[in-house]
């Protein structure tokens, strides 16, 4: 299955405006490319790329007051499966797992573990460990969370979600993957694009956020909000919440003027 | 100089417990050391070290239910003077930041910049840039917020420190790191060794914690708790906060039954 | 001049459920009602009134599964003069304040004067005590909080209006009332009607909130999300914080259908 | 049983300072008083004694600067027996309760009703309505906190209680109280005398913090710290939460030098 990935964002700059983007398609995807996967900035902005401390692709550059446009638009191809589910997988004990997963284990700024370890314990420490004790966990957020756009805030943390329990995609994915970290299962949060192949239109389309979870030593997805297997989904970055993970960072004020993003099947032109 | 540095920690521990220190010397000080610099563990436990993506020299093992001791001696040249003090120092915008720094200007657990970005900006936002503005947050942490022991907890987060007034060590570094963030100015959570050397005895030693400064493309110390600038600080460990610098890290629980550190002039023995 | 008050509100129930309304006009106006002021709850529910104590009139009533409408129209005598302005006006000293002025002091669920203290001296322990003082706490939580709907929710607290900066009418009064509070000015919450009355029209209409200051031994209007004298505020209930003034409190779960306030000067009919 | 009652408090003021104390018994024990109670200010300060809305008796004075010593002592009578137990008392529906019982079912300061209701209903929601569905709070907010001195602090609210895990006195009750107006029980913080009249000595004494439900029309002591009858509670003030109830509050700075409470069996003295 090919699909076609892209975005148009524009947005007015009061002043000149140093931005990071992570608005790459992930090196582990790289190989699945069928056209350049490039971050356009319109009006000549000079870029640069590096690879973040999680191998994220980010993309600095200066931008000159004014109108400022980001777009793509690249193809890719996919299995065309829905995420793999595997009941067996198993959880590796702390002392067993990776030097570099270790830091998935920890405490962020939107994933507090130390003030939700006692809750995590009490729902979800008498399950079984394994791929069912974090699909129990996906069940419960996706159960207890009611999405709703009207509540949605930058500073919102797991420790909010869990007490308001109202949020949007990333609220849901943080509240998640800190009761993973609770249990010393790793977690890390991801953006990425997800379209709605299979799946019901939802409009309007917007990047998505899900999250990983690392099981028999491999990173699987998975996802509290949506809750389950989707077809389609194309990792941009990843790390230990959103506060690593920020399709835009800016060093200062701009205003959004336009938010476009696609993410559906290729047609194929019969001739 | 020569400082003698080291540590003797007991743990009871109920179960096997798997640990990550940060107990070793930075490796930016590595040439300093006269001795081996090595984390002893009792009893023929194997450890493994790895280098974690600050740099930081991470040691893991696998305890065995029982008493836990680990402990270390060590000698270190130091320069014997002062922490440097550079008032021509400026700020580098953030476009001109190295690419690896960035992520020391993001939100982290105990280091809520998008919640304290106003308060710095009317606090420190009129004060001209460079080495001056940061010494003008050190001061204003300094002197607002009171140490106290009884106050410390391990969830304070610079939030609760800019409103309770009142910690220890980690609190004061915390709330100087997120406001310099918060300004645009690289800022990250130190923990290492310090005496009292040149300073009136302060009994017990501790571990201690200070953070560091990006300025004229270079790290600086700065010390919002002391103030003062010292001799004989020892890098230890760097990162966003504490919750990526913890000189112990483990899964699971177990109790502090000895806690010694030492770090003092080495006197030599006249013969 | 007269003015026309009422209000028209539909819920649907799945259950029975029990409510406490505030939505008399306050004791203290009732001499100024031109027409009665009663809650109707159509159905035949059965009602009960009585005065908390504050003071305030609450309306107490089991409603049936289903529909269930609130209605009320009435008409009020104004003095159709902007909110009096006393430059002059001093602060009473904490042992001078009556006795029942005294819990206008306290903390309150969403005015935690504990963790604001500091903060408030630092912003306003410099100005002169009074009147002025008052005003200056009202400018800044002006011009420092953003008004923007989609950024309410009902349980942000004043600290939440000082670090996110945006709210709607009742975050920004929670902000001065807490800042007042601090300074040891007693400081009220207030629900009333305020309609547009000598100012450009705002829509659609909603029960409004303002906050009340204890000066020269008399209450008067503040009103930090307007920050201007407004002509044609009615009060209905007062109290530490919104935890004590809700225009309805229900004890389980309703669905709101229709919401139509209305207070606006009433045009004689001329024959 | 006679028990003797009394306190010793000494604070030095650095500035003349305005005090509202609640150290007087409260009225519904008056008529169990064998002396005087009376809250004794020295070098002739001048008090002043009002009710305030919950009916506790407040007594106000403006002290000197220098040294302030409050103390008293009394003596009651008391039943001897421990606090009543009725395992068939019956929570009163919201619609049915007394109107002056309302306000306790809402937030308050130091108890988050709204943030907790989710958690509430989960642990408590499948338990049968009744005596025995709050001494299930009592038992889980026993079994789950730690008590620790060295983990007090005067802004910690139910929710920190949840998550730290760890509190004096106070905070268990906050949270036990929390749990029981989410769920529609009303419940009351109660500040008293409790020495240790029939349990192991625990030293040094000091005022102590219970709660109160209503059920069957009648207000039980309850206590989520002790969790078990005692003998010798007296009531010396009640309300919403630690910020309606304390044994003194002062409108700006002092040190405390000395603190002696008394609570015990007075020997009769045989001739």
């Amino acid at each position: 299955m090919l699909i076609r990935l892209g975005y148009d964002l524009e947005f007015d700059l009061p002043a000149p405006l140093a931005f990071v983007a992570q608005l790459r398609v992930h090196p582990s995807r790289a190989a699945d490319l069928r056209e350049a996967d490039v971050l356009h900035v319109d009006g000549g902005v000079a870029t640069h790329e590096y690879s973040d401390s999680y191998g994220n692709i980010c993309t600095r550059f200066l931008a000159p007051p004014g109108r400022l446009r980001l777009w793509n638009s690249t193809l890719i191809e996919d299995s065309g499966l829905p995420d793999p589910v595997a009941w067996d997988a198993r959880e590796i004990p702390p002392h067993e797992l990776p030097d570099d997963v270790l830091r998935f284990l920890l405490n962020s700024r939107y994933c507090e573990v130390d003030l939700l370890s006692p809750v995590a314990s009490e729902l979800f420490g008498g399950i079984a460990p394994g791929w069912n004790r974090v699909q129990a966990i996906c069940n419960w957020v996706n159960n207890a969370v009611r999405f709703d756009y009207n509540f949605a805030r930058p500073t919102k943390t797991a420790l909010d979600v869990f007490t308001e329990r109202v949020g949007v995609c990333r609220d849901f994915q943080h509240l998640a993957v800190t009761f993973c970290r609770c249990l010393n299962i790793p977690a890390r949060y991801v953006a990425g694009y997800l379209g709605d192949i299979g799946v019901p239109l939802r409009l309007p389309m917007d990047f998505s956020a899900w999250f990983e979870v690392y099981l028999d030593h491999k990173w699987w997805a998975f996802d509290a909000r949506n809750n389950e297997p989707r077809i389609g989904r194309v990792l941009m970055a990843t790390g230990r919440d959103a506060a690593d993970v920020a399709f835009l960072t800016s060093f200062g004020s701009s205003t959004l003027v336009k938010f476009f993003v696609v993410s559906e099947v290729e047609q194929p032109i019969s001739v």
